[in-house]
């Protein structure tokens, strides 16, 4: 498993690599490391998670490497994710760039209030039809908490697989569903408290 | 040093111990999970980190752990962050009310584009007043990439200390302030590396 902060380094990592002269072919850990002014430990953890193990002395080969670090950031296919929940944070999001970073393209959200229909923002009731026909498997939930379960049931009948939950309730999702809840409030709380302990 | 999915389960220990009868003085770990449905050692190092050890058989003084739980969500207090940055994203956390729960209120957000000043957007101009009379901490930053370094220097000069930064830019701050970086891309981005390992 890849930690979301390994996740985190890899554009850096790429762009490093892509940014090398023609004729390197190889590289170790420890000149990533310094390129990139990183510590060498977490780099070589890195790349093994990514790459397995580079070879004694001349550590990685660049192509190799730089396909791995590809084909874990979306083997360089776009993949959609849709939003539920088209208010100010879904439309905040759906007009968000930085997900092409990831390989990940955010095109349309859906909400069932007819005053938030129009442009990218499609009834709930065309989700099943969008998702079958682009093969969506990740939903961004930005619904009020009240609608939150209502609106993961949709989800999962949509066949999305996994969702990214801005919404505070727990959500019930069958097995083989994925939930991820990002709590907005709770990272700046976590802020204020590694403040008061400085 | 309480982490952020201890603090995470801080209002769901404090909801429950709150609705307790009122002639129950003393509370276990082990009853407080069987409540919430949690697993009884996470239980118990949660409690561990905000309150130190229960006693021996009584467990915890339920009054002395609500007491424990508020002061680490604030001490009951009110404590205000402003955001830098009315754009989209930044105009959706101002709306956001999930930060009361931690005892955090965010009022204000700050701009240099006149086209977005107005109710509570203010220009970035008057932080330095703003911030002195209310005596704020902690800041999110919701500006450009390219924009955010210039941004994060304004928040400092104005006496924040803890930036919840947004902007996928890395950020240079004095010694003493501390950035924690939100990705939502990266977030996304994981979510789609779990759903592919499954």
């Amino acid at each position: 498993m890849i930690s979301k902060a390994t996740l985190g380094r890899i554009p850096n990592y790429l762009k490093a690599l892509q940014e090398l002269p023609e004729n390197v072919s190889d590289i170790s850990a420890t000149t990533l490391a310094k390129r990139l002014s990183l510590g060498e430990v977490q780099v070589r953890k890195d790349l093994a998670s990514v790459c397995g193990r580079g070879r004694p002395k001349t550590g990685y080969n660049v192509d190799e490497l730089i396909q791995s670090m590809k084909s874990v950031t979306n083997g360089g296919a776009r993949k959609e994710a849709v939003i539920v929940g088209a208010g100010k944070l879904g439309r905040a999001l759906l007009d968000y760039s930085g997900f092409s970073e990831y390989g990940l393209v955010v095109l349309k959200a859906f909400d069932n209030d007819d005053n938030k229909l129009g442009g990218n923002v499609l009834p709930v009731g065309d989700m099943y039809s969008y998702c079958a026909l682009h093969q969506i498997e990740i939903g961004i939930l930005t619904v009020p908490p009240e609608a939150a379960q209502e609106a993961a049931n949709e989800m999962v009948r949509c066949g999305i697989r996994a969702i990214l939950s801005f919404s505070s309730s727990h959500l019930q999702v069958p097995e083989g569903v994925i939930v991820k809840n990002e709590n907005l409030a709770l990272s700046l709380a976590h802020l204020q408290l590694k403040l008061n302990e400085i």
